[in-house]
C-alpha cells in the first residue's frame, strides 16, 4: 500500500479540483491510500466516500500570491502545505502532491522534508509532452535561478537514477540545454558544466541541445541551470498555446474547414491531449528526501490524479535510497 | 530606388536559393536595385535576367561551419559576405541581406559595417510568428549571449526606434522576457535590467513577460540578455515543428482525419504558414550602422524574398539616421 499526502488547499482550483482528483485517482489504485490536509468541511462537499481516503483538518493555507514563503511556512506549522509535508519528514506517507506555489514547495520541502545529507540544491524536473513516442524529462525548470556546473552534475546523476530505477531506461542519454551544439558554445558557466558532464563516467553525455530540437532529441534527460528549463518548458507551452487558437481561428474561418472539422475532431481533441501539461502530472521536486509532487496551480481534477500517479511511481522506484546511498558513498569517499 | 546588397553564397541553399528569392524580390518591386556578390557563372543559371540586377564576381565564400569568423573575415577581403558589406560600408548599397552563419554576420558587420558611434554592443531582432493579428519583435537572439542592463537599455531604444520610423508603432510597449511577471523576478541581472528599463522615460516599459505569453503579449518588443532569447525563439520553432509532426501522425491515424484533411487542407497550409520562419524574413542586425539582414541559413527562394523586403523596409524607415542623432546627443550631454 502506497500512502500519499495531498494538499488539498494549494492551487486556483483548490478544494474541489484536488478532491475530485483524489476520487479519480483513489477508484484507478487499489494499492492508493490518501490522506488530504486542508479545510475538512470544504474538502467533504467533493469528496466521495472511501476507506481509503482520510482527512486531516486545518483551517490554515498558503496565500497563491504569497511573497514571502519563509515567512509564512515558519510562521505557521498548521498550514496544509507544512502539514502535507511534515507526514512526509515523519515518515507517515511515502509522498505528498501539491498545487501550492512555486516558491512556497520548493521553500517548504527544504524547510520540512529537507534535503538528501551530501545534496546541494533541489531541482524541479517535469516531463516534456511525449512526441514521437518518447517522453523526456527536463531539469530544473526553475526551483532555482541559477544553478553552478557543479550544482547540474549533481542533480543530473539524480534524475538519471530516477529514470534508471522508476521508468527503466537503462542508460539515460543526457543533453545539456544549449544555444547551439558545438561543445564551446553559450556562456562562460555552459562551457563549464559541458566539461563536467563530459567528465563524470556515471553520466551519458549526448552533449549540448539546441532548444530547436528539445521535443525530438534522442536524450532522456535535459539539464539546464533553471532559468533556461522555465524559459523553454513556458515557451512551450506558450506555443502550444497559441498554436491551438491559430488552429482554432483558422478552421472556423471557411466552410471547408468547418466540414473538415467535423470529421477530425477526435484526431484534434487526441492532439491537444498529447501537447496538454494535464498529462505530465506536474514536476517531481529531486534532493529532498521524499517524494515531492508539484503539480500546476491552475491544475483540474484529472491533472491532479495523474499528479498522483507520478508521486506513485516516484515511491515504486525507490529512486531516493539509491541516491542516498550514493551521496554518502561519495562524502565517504571525500573525507578519506 | 533602394539599392540592396545580396550575399548569394551564404546558406545551406546558396546560391541557388538566394538569387531564385532575388528573382521573386525584384518583381515585386519596382523601386528596387540589387547587387548580388558571389560565384557569377553559378548566378546567372539561376538569375532571371533583369536591368536592375548586377553580380560582381567572387570566388570566395565563408564556409558554413566556420569556428573562427574574426580570422576568416580579416584573412579574406573577397569573400561574398565581405563585398557585400564593404558596399554598404562605402554607401554604395542601401542594406545587405545574407544567410550566412550567425556569428560571421555579427562579426562582419562589426568589423566591416561597424557599430554606430556611442552604441555599446549589436543585437538581433527577428521578428515572431504573428498572432491573433499582432506583430512582436524580440531581441536580442544571439548576436551576444550575456548582455548587461545597460546594453539592453540602449537595444531597447533602438529597437524602440525602429518600431516607431518603420512600422508606425506610435509608443512602442516593450516587456523584459523573465521567469515571472513581478518585479522581483529572475536573477539578479534580471532584476536590475528591470530597474534600469521603468526608470527610462524613452522607454514603454510594460513590465515582465512570462514565456507562457510569449506569443500573446500586448508588448510590440520583447527584450533579454541575448542567450534567453535565443533559447525562447529556438524553443517555439522546435515547438511549431514537433506539433505539425503530431497533427500529421494523427490526423493520418483514422479514415475520419483523412476526409477530414481534404476539407481542411487550405487551412492548414495557411496556419502553415503564418507559423512559418520564413514569413519573417529573418533577422535585423541593430547597432550598426547599416541596414543588415541575417535570414535563416536553410532559407529557400520566398524566405530570401522576405528578407530583401525586410532590408527595404528598414532602409525607408530611416531608424539609423534618428539613432546616430539620439547617441550623438547623448554623447555630447555626457561630454558637458
Amino acid at each position: 500500500m502506497i500512502k500519499i499526502a495531498v494538499d488539498a488547499m494549494g492551487g486556483d482550483n483548490a478544494p474541489s479540483e484536488i478532491v475530485m482528483g483524489v476520487n479519480l485517482a483513489i477508484k484507478k489504485h487499489e494499492d492508493l491510500e490518501i490522506v488530504l490536509y486542508g479545510d475538512k468541511e470544504q474538502i467533504e462537499k467533493y469528496l466521495e466516500k472511501n476507506d481509503r481516503v482520510s482527512i486531516v483538518h486545518t483551517p490554515y493555507k498558503l496565500d497563491m500570491g504569497e511573497k514571502n514563503p519563509v515567512m509564512a511556512i515558519r510562521g505557521n506549522k498548521e498550514l496544509s502545505l507544512v502539514k502535507a509535508f511534515s507526514a512526509v519528514h515523519d515518515k507517515e506517507c511515502n509522498g505528498a502532491v501539491t498545487c501550492g506555489p512555486t516558491q512556497c514547495v520548493v521553500v517548504g520541502a527544504h524547510m520540512i522534508v529537507k534535503k538528501l545529507p551530501g545534496m546541494q540544491r533541489v531541482a524541479l524536473a517535469p516531463s516534456l509532452p511525449c512526441v514521437g513516442g518518447k517522453s523526456r524529462m527536463i531539469c530544473d525548470v526553475g526551483a532555482n535561478v541559477e544553478l553552478k556546473p557543479e550544482h547540474i552534475e549533481q542533480i543530473t546523476l539524480f534524475a538519471s537514477t530516477f529514470l534508471k530505477k522508476t521508468r527503466g531506461v537503462e542508460n539515460p542519454l543526457v543533453g545539456l540545454l544549449n544555444i547551439g551544439v558545438e561543445p564551446g558554445k553559450g556562456r562562460e558557466q555552459d562551457r563549464e558544466t559541458f566539461k563536467v558532464l563530459t567528465e563524470n563516467p556515471n553520466i551519458n553525455f549526448y552533449g549540448n541541445v539546441e532548444p530547436t530540437e528539445i521535443l525530438n532529441t534522442p536524450c532522456d534527460l535535459l539539464v539546464n541551470d533553471g532559468f533556461s528549463g522555465n524559459l523553454v518548458t513556458k515557451t512551450i507551452e506558450g506555443t502550444a498555446k497559441a498554436i491551438g487558437q491559430l488552429l482554432k481561428e483558422n478552421i472556423k474561418s471557411s466552410l471547408g474547414g468547418k466540414i473538415g472539422y467535423l470529421f477530425m475532431r477526435k484526431n484534434l481533441a487526441r492532439f491537444k491531449k498529447t501537447l496538454s501539461s494535464d498529462e505530465v502530472g506536474g514536476s517531481l521536486l529531486f534532493g529532498v528526501d521524499g517524494v515531492i509532487v508539484k503539480a500546476h496551480g491552475s491544475s483540474k481534477a484529472y491533472a491532479v490524479s495523474r499528479a498522483i500517479e507520478l508521486c506513485m511511481e516516484g515511491v515504486n522506484g525507490g529512486y531516493i535510497e539509491t541516491m542516498r546511498k550514493y551521496l554518502e558513498e561519495e562524502t565517504n569517499t571525500e573525507n578519506k
